[in-house]
């Protein structure tokens, strides 16, 4: 009944829930690809919360979320594996959360996106309601909020 | 994975779209039963948009409601029975539209509420993004928003 499922993944309790759901999903519909993405935020030194950061900081900063982003994600596949999914690739990005979220799952053509309602994320705290709610309102596949 | 799957239905294309969905995920998790909920408002002549209703009508007005809602959910409980079915009731309800979701799922230990994201019911026009909204921010339990 769903092709392709994406599950956003912040290493919050709310995530890992989403993730077990989405797992369970991805197999009882067949083994279904499950693409898991953590989104990270691209930092502008122009933006005043980083106005502290020196412009020739900026790239180690960039490096530091980016190796960060993807520790998480490496954290989640493995919980996935652990759950019993054998088609699952990882994903990182960054960019504005909620429209990540909606255009990585147009761009891998997801039919199913799998959310945690919230959850205090190590990277941005993303998976707050706020977040699924803006998912739900753009995305333009089904949202299971977990 | 789920036990018992709750969805409201008003008639609407979105909550048509809700009710497929939610009739596939019951038969693949080994028909669980599948309750189809319509809520109707109950409306108190000190409403202000019945004040042109005089008190000895109101008795009237409540049983044009609840048959039309008995209408709306026998239609859908036969939609789901067309699409394969076998383990459905129907429910109607009156009372504030998400809270009466979210009471009902609880009343009946659903472990899934599927809801469509929008529509223009013919009821109340419930399925707007708000009461979608609404639902999975006082839900205890995961809402899949269609």
């Amino acid at each position: 009944m769903f092709n392709s499922i994406l599950v956003p993944f912040d290493g919050s309790n709310g995530a890992e829930q989403a993730l077990q759901k989405a797992v369970n999903l991805s197999i009882i519909c067949g083994n279904v690809p499950l693409t898991l993405l953590t989104v990270y935020r691209h930092h502008s030194v122009l933006e005043g919360s980083f106005a502290v950061v020196r412009p020739d900081e900026t790239d180690s900063l960039e490096d530091v979320m980016r190796s960060h982003a993807k520790a998480v994600a490496e954290q989640g596949k493995l919980s996935a594996v652990e759950a019993g999914c054998t088609n699952i690739r990882a994903l990182i990005k960054s960019g504005p959360t909620a429209r990540t979220i909606v255009a990585v799952a147009q761009e891998h053509a997801c039919d199913l996106i799998v959310i945690g309602s919230r959850g205090l994320g190590s990277l941005e705290g993303y998976l707050l309601g706020s977040v699924s709610h803006k998912v739900t309102s753009l995305a333009d596949c089904p949202v299971l909020v977990v």
